[in-house]
């Protein structure tokens, strides 16, 4: 079927996507079936615990990493906010110092900025226009008393892929050369963390490739639940857990496991892994037609690296206009996209991530995201070529500027 | 059909339930149709929006309270966590004393003393053999420094409900008799807050009649999902979030929300509310006719108050017994029961709720939780009351006491 107005045209994907079938199908009967207790003796309960164990498993071997390393949690904000207060509970007394690119998720900066009204200090590294952290301004902003880099793998807005392995090297680099255990210093430090959420579908996720000691995933991105999450941590990282009350998740994060949710993050991770090369083959020809479409459209600039980014982002800016005018027009198209990070729409200031790119103000307020996915087609693309350029030329005679 | 060996009979629903079909049905749409990220503003989004405002209006409804005074969390755990570390952080200039009944949850107790350790002090009220919490104690407990009351409405172990409204007019007397506004201290100083996850099925949960300020709810012991909790915080009640990075939940706790485990938590809620009246005038004499019979066994006794107990909830112990061991041997006759609670199952040791009862050494061990929901019979409790006087014997003719 032809794409039209009557039938919805879904280019969201990093703000969330749909729960693939055979996900809610493993998912089903740990609701009403195998709902036992996880932490419980009998059969019931077992059986709710193997469903945990499977999930893990199977993250487990997407990753490259040891089960008992992985901590499942209610999600990717979750995952972040754990990893850095837990860090900076337990480690403040090796150094009270924190480094992040200036275009984390909100999920790091904020908790960071928390931290830096206890005291903490943080470094901000800049990107340059096109998102691209320099593993040499890392390298120059590590100190003996900085405690955790933490650097997204790809970016949820602009969709900019970072030089993870290059970044882990400057890091791994800094750790050799400083005296050996100087004041009981523990030998990790500084912990490297990415958050991969919007990686997971089309990166690489394999630790000991990336040469992280810290990850964040969730299952609302990658075809599986809202509600889940996991923090991978290398055995060694030390952290302060957040919620106590229970021995469940290696006493590191207390609660009633989410059985259902938990099993449906472990398969949505190994059916997305087990395709993301063939898709990402699929969609960076769709992304760079669109782009390429989009551009002829007169004062429209890529917002992000030309060829470092997600498969599936698109991210440009219509000089002059409003972002979220836009947005309201391609969603009587029947068109869903994004300006902005979905989680900060309601603002009408330019994220942070597009003012970190240095635009001037008549680009950065009409940043819009277009994401592809599973369900991405041509006809999609097309169909987003064929009104978004007439869209844009009657907002530009209605603007004020 | 009659309960054999074959099938199972599930006396755990304290630790858990079964996700009520009705609550899964309206659950689905939201996992592959509906399943928008609420903070979008296209229409797929905004429908997941009105799945959530949907569910906040049921839970405000039974709760008698404002939408805005209802915050989304991971579950009870991460509810009375949020709850605990949140009024620490922001009331601890106004003091650091807090008071908990000795046989509060884990999920209450441990924060409480993960608070201990960074120089708060805590009160823990003595409780009756029956586990009642006297009005008196707490009136002896409270200090100008007191921040912060946290009283389980009905204990998740031995099913003594607490006299909550009493407990109540004992903080609003205290706070009444403060001086005002001595040292710009807020009025509703100290914060009475409750945990009612196991009382949600039988009890009244209205704010007012109850005067709490803030009340810990749970999807996964009223037939909801699990992995989704409910904080109710009347309104002027302020706390840190202990969750960053986006404006969810009126900023009190970020994370792009669970959907669908919102929208089953709020119908879970609606629906077990409804019926538990009738449910309570049904399980009352099941579970007397259990306590009566287990009690012909010899040297069993109660646990808990005989009247004053959850309508659900059986708990006895075995002289010279080990609780792990009965549930193995129930487990073989397919009856899935607990012996303290199921967090804390792997340990041997009494729970810290059976030893506070203050009973000797040779019935602690063996305390051993029968706890009835929708599906429970008559039949059941025959079948338990066939089975378990033989099992109780055999094993203490194996005991080496």
């Amino acid at each position: 079927m032809e794409p039209s107005v009557d039938k919805p045209i879904y280019l969201d994907h990093a703000a969330t996507t749909s729960v693939d079938e055979r996900v809610l199908a493993a998912m089903l009967p740990y609701f009403s079936v195998e709902y036992g207790n996880p932490s419980s003796l009998y059969q019931l309960g077992q059986r709710a615990r193997r469903g945990i164990d499977e999930a893990r498993d199977q993250i487990a071997g997407i990753l490259g990493v040891a089960r008992r390393e992985l901590i499942f949690t209610s999600g990717g904000t979750e995952s972040n906010n754990l990893l850095i207060f837990g860090v900076a509970e337990v480690m403040q007394p090796h150094g009270r110092h924190i480094i992040l690119s200036s275009i984390e998720h909100d999920s790091v900066l904020e908790p960071v900025r928390h931290l830096e009204e206890r005291g903490f200090e943080v470094s901000l590294l800049p990107v340059g226009e096109d998102g691209l952290v320099e593993p040499a301004d890392l390298a120059a902003a590590l100190r003996p008393d900085t405690i955790l880099v933490s650097i997204l793998y790809a970016n949820n807005e602009i969709g900019t892929i970072q030089p993870i392995r290059e970044l882990a090297e400057v890091v791994k680099k800094f750790r050799a050369d400083q005296p050996p255990a100087s004041a009981g210093r523990p030998p990790l430090l500084p912990y490297f963390h990415t958050d991969a959420c919007q990686a997971a579908p089309y990166l690489s996720l394999k630790v000991e490739e990336l040469g992280v000691d810290a990850m964040t995933l969730n299952g609302g991105k990658i075809y599986g639940p809202k509600g889940v999450g996991v923090l991978y941590l290398r055995e060694g990282v030390k952290l302060m857990p957040q919620s106590w009350g229970g021995g469940q998740e290696y006493r590191i994060r207390a609660g009633t496991e989410n059985v259902p949710g938990i099993v449906g993050m472990g398969l949505a991770l190994e059916l997305v892994q087990a395709v993301r090369e063939e898709e990402s083959a699929r969609l960076i020809p769709l992304r760079d037609r669109l782009i390429e479409g989009l551009l002829k459209i007169p004062e429209t600039r890529l917002n992000g690296h030309p060829t470092r980014r997600l498969p599936n982002n698109v991210n440009v800016s219509f000089r002059g206009l409003e972002g979220e005018t836009i947005l309201m027009r391609l969603d009587m198209l029947n068109i869903a996209a994004s300006s902005g990070s979905a989680c900060s729409s309601g603002s009408l200031d330019p994220s942070h991530v597009i003012r970190a790119l240095g635009l001037e103000h008549e680009w950065s307020h009409s940043s819009t995201r277009f994401s592809f996915g599973h369900g991405s087609s041509d006809e999609e693309v097309s169909f987003v070529l064929k009104h978004l350029p007439g869209v844009i030329r009657e907002l530009r005679e209605l603007s004020p500027f």
